[in-house]
């Protein structure tokens, strides 16, 4: 049930596991198995079209994996004691009744409307589905125009410098803080600073109110530091929650994040139903505890442990998805984020005592043309010297160097694992002592 | 004793443990504390100035650190039983004795220098020191010349680029194998296309002979397949060796690859002398094995190691060195190199039973601009599934995302644990299933 991506992935890895089994994939929507996270590019032009994102049409589903793919049809009910779902036509409005053996939810998350009124209808807009980021897309090629995005996530940094890239006007509303507190304030500062630098305006404020123009010409957005934000149009991306009506009416345990509570191999509190993606929640493998984290990555392994495991006769190895350490990387406004584990204030929040460092240093050897300052921000746990997060920025280098966090984050590892690391020297693309291991050597000296 | 990399690196870390040490830095060249790896981009003036890449001169070693800098001085004697060595002054010719409490070799590595009747005096260089590229910079400012590079490896092929980048003409003599067989068939065949691509060439053959121009007005080299190849200039940088006479004259114990011995905390076989840098045999971590691992990281660690516990009171913390896996990365004709660990013949040779897998994936998401093929070969035991090594190869992204197996390496993890890794993902930088991870599946699925 879901069909973007992690509902795709999970079928296939089905399909693949039990070639006999009968594997059928539910969307509601128009399209399945598309790349969401490019869709941002759709407004610059970057990506020239939209079907360039879809990865496998229902047909392509069909014939290379052996799934029915059904479009188009909302699943409204599941009654797990009868294993029977109740799927809506939404084309022919009829309702009827499919029964399964085996059920893998990946119903994904939804986005989080601010509940204001006056915030829908004419000139308001949602980016989440390919169908949405398509229309959009085409009203952004009707010349050059004001838009709000309300929110400052990933979705809304990316589609207000896609759009800024494409010649409109832009304004933010960030809420209290970029990247939803994803980050620290250095991390931030720098992306701030990138974004206005890009010409795009960021506001510390949230929107609260909405003022039409006289005959729905315009649309102003009220703060709620008192200002109102007038634009031609508004997009609202102020972040997503679990889509987990489906699982809660029907029963099954959902977690403190508010995913649906899975074990390691993604199985619910129902023995023949799995969840995977963004409905699902995770073990968050720095703090031990259950979390939401929607990334693309954790889709693709929730969705194959998931698929494998529905699938597979006890002879079958299971498919496990050990949990997470969070890294994600945002490329807006000519600068790269890369993040790792927790900010400080998660660190606080779970229970640790963070002691940080943030330092800059070149992403290339002295006097090589072309070098940036990178920054490094390392979050570590003072009494046990345990990583506990890092965050990077920089115009390059900074998203995959991030990547080398991600070991010893996910094995409990120390500041001085990372400071003892042999990282790749090599004058045009990373210096002697990488910022990496600066950062490092300057938490030790601050612990 | 030895001022280029590890020794001024282990002076300055004495003298920040001790303050009241009396600390001298010996070198017996013009220039200390200066970054060796940067010299070929002086060929092409990327690097505008030998100058440029002097860190610290002698005059601010001893005003910033208070270390005594004595150079074109060369310790020609070591007496381990007096704690004396013999010093003589390069430049007017006299010798003296010094008295030592605690001494440090950094005695660096000497080029390898194959053993052919007339490779040497004119058209025919060395390219070690800092005041050897910059006379050859001065050379190949006159106009365009023909060159052969005797050796393939690191510094070979970094001149040979930088030279072919200034117009010259460079062919490289590499012997049997690329880069010294430091990686596999694989990625030694992309290098080779590059470089071919980049107008360079690239002779799987090795010189034997010298043949000399009527007047000395050029010189052509003999190979072992029977060719002659003329060229205006020569080159050798067929290696290096561990400079270890001091050392070996003195008694102190050498190890199997040819290095000083050392134990984690860089002190050799005597008890108030520490080795650091290209002439210190270390652990490699993947092998459990001694080994000579002449690379800049390695210099700076061991260092650091070796100056802390030379300089260290009883109260003060130990420095550790507990082993390289041997990562590097090289940029040359327009493409990454990066590499860690073992290849598939020095797994072999270590006793390993190596498989490999092989792939080539986008460096950024499908239909994002600018993408290119990323190659990752990786070795893994079958049996125990350990990580053994990886190589990338690519226009972008190759060097750093070698940095995410360091850890791996170090810990001696599984290809599985690689697989599980969520490495950040972001469409401008790094697909949805990153190369490394794609190539992990393919190892999987063939062992």
């Amino acid at each position: 049930v879901g069909g973007v991506a992690a509902g795709p992935a999970a079928a296939a890895e089905a399909a693949r596991v039990d070639p006999e089994a009968e594997v059928i994939l539910i969307e509601q929507g128009r399209d399945v198995s598309y790349g969401a996270c490019e869709m941002p590019y759709l407004l610059s032009g970057v990506v020239p079209a939209a079907d360039a994102l879809v990865v496998l049409t229902p047909e392509a589903l069909a014939e290379t994996r052996g799934i029915r793919v059904v479009t188009l049809t909302r699943v409204q009910r599941l009654d797990p004691a009868a294993r029977k779902i109740e799927v809506k036509d939404l084309v022919s409005g009829h309702t009827r009744h499919e029964r399964y053996d085996k059920l893998i939810l990946a119903t994904g998350a939804r986005p989080h409307w601010p509940d204001i009124e006056g915030l829908q209808g004419d000139r308001v807009h949602a980016f989440r589905t390919l169908a949405q980021a398509a229309s959009l897309t085409a009203l952004a090629q009707d010349g050059r125009q004001r838009w709000t995005i309300v929110g400052g996530g990933f979705t809304g940094l990316e589609v207000a410098d896609q759009l800024s890239d494409a010649g409109h006007g832009v304004t933010v509303l960030a809420g209290s803080r970029l990247l939803s507190g994803r980050i620290d304030e250095p991390t931030a500062s720098i992306l701030r600073s990138a974004l206005q630098a890009a010409g795009i305006a960021i506001r510390n404020a949230r929107a609260v109110g909405v003022r039409r123009g006289v005959g729905g010409a315009a649309i102003a957005i009220r703060t709620d530091d008192g200002e109102l934000v007038g634009s031609d149009r508004v997009v609202v991306a102020a972040g997503t929650r679990p889509a987990v009506e489906l699982a809660r009416d029907a029963g099954l345990k959902l977690g403190p994040s508010g995913g649906i509570t899975t074990d390691v191999h993604m199985r619910t509190s129902n023995s023949v139903i799995w969840a995977c993606g963004d409905c699902a929640e995770v073990n968050h493998l720095v703090t031990g505890q259950p979390a939401h984290v929607p990334l693309s990555p954790n889709a693709f392994r929730t969705a194959r442990a998931a698929g494998r495991n529905a699938a597979r006769t006890g002879r079958q190895s299971t498919g496990k998805f050990a949990g997470t350490v969070g890294a994600f990387a945002l490329c807006v406004a000519g600068i790269e984020i890369g993040v790792a584990g927790l900010t400080e204030s998660a660190a606080r929040a779970a229970g640790f005592d963070p002691v940080t460092a943030t330092i800059t240093h070149a992403s290339r050897a002295r006097r090589m043309p072309g070098r940036e300052q990178i920054l490094v921000h390392l979050v570590v746990d003072r009494k046990s010297r345990r990583l506990l997060g890092g965050q990077l920025a920089g115009k390059e280098g900074a998203a995959l160097r991030t990547n080398a966090l991600v070991p010893i984050l996910r094995e409990g590892g120390s500041v001085s694992d990372l400071y003892d690391l042999d990282l790749v020297y090599t004058p045009a693309v990373a210096p002697s002592l990488d910022p990496l291991l600066v950062a490092a050597g300057a938490v030790l000296k601050n612990i």
